[in-house]
């Protein structure tokens, strides 16, 4: 297994745990030079929660840090804008991410700011969201907006 | 007072109250058809959480809205990129901003996404602000991304 698969299933457990939980399946992690500096998943259905996305969820484990240098976010859902915009904010370099076949998010935003994007397309995180989706089309709409 | 005023002054007693706590005072409210939904301010110093900007704080207490028509999103500061993507996620129409003097935030981003700003340029706002600011820097620049 190459690093970034590594990488990227830290952030691909989060989605299965939350789909486990019954939770809107997405998960994120953080690494820097080999190190995971934390994890999280999408808890609107688990905390009632608007605004922990993944990738929110994920920074806000992590916690303070005086930058992001060096980090890459690994991400199994295109980032929509509140999470593209803390990527953004923290200038965050790089962002891996799952899929974007669900969910367009904001890749041309991200890119538009100067953080490097990779699409893995990987089929498991799409299947897991689709099947979430299919069953909670009202949460998974709320999710993103009402979109 | 009129309503704005009033509205707005739920978020800047969020900022007192958080520049009273040794945190970063910003403060946020949300509103819907003379209702206060809910309300927040940033927490970097407080939980050492580099997510809750006095916005996402805000909308973090609001919890699950199924939609956020006719809400107006009051805010002391001009919102950055991860809380102006969360207001064009979540389709809140309306956002009044105290100040944009301290940061510039992300007004045309905003408008950009068919949100209607109004900035009421609050020198007590820019105050609490600049006093935090210039006492701990560090902690400022952090929050807003080394900027």
């Amino acid at each position: 297994m190459t690093r970034t698969q590594n990488e990227y299933d830290a952030a691909l457990q989060q989605a299965r745990t939350g789909f486990d939980e019954g939770g809107i399946p997405i998960g994120a992690a953080l690494w820097r030079d080999g190190e995971l500096l934390g994890a999280g998943r999408n808890r609107r259905m688990q905390r009632g929660s608007a605004i922990l996305h993944g990738e929110i969820d994920c920074l806000d484990h992590v916690g303070r840090l005086a930058d992001y240098r060096d980090c890459t976010l690994y991400t199994t859902l295109s980032p929509c804008s509140m999470c593209a915009g803390a990527i953004a904010l923290f200038q965050i370099p790089a962002v891996v991410i799952g899929e974007a076949r669900t969910f367009p998010g904001e890749i041309e935003f991200l890119r538009d700011r100067g953080v490097r994007v990779e699409v893995l397309d990987d089929p498991v995180a799409a299947e897991l969201l689709t099947r979430f989706a299919a069953e909670n089309p009202a949460a998974w709409s709320e999710d993103i907006g009402g979109r």
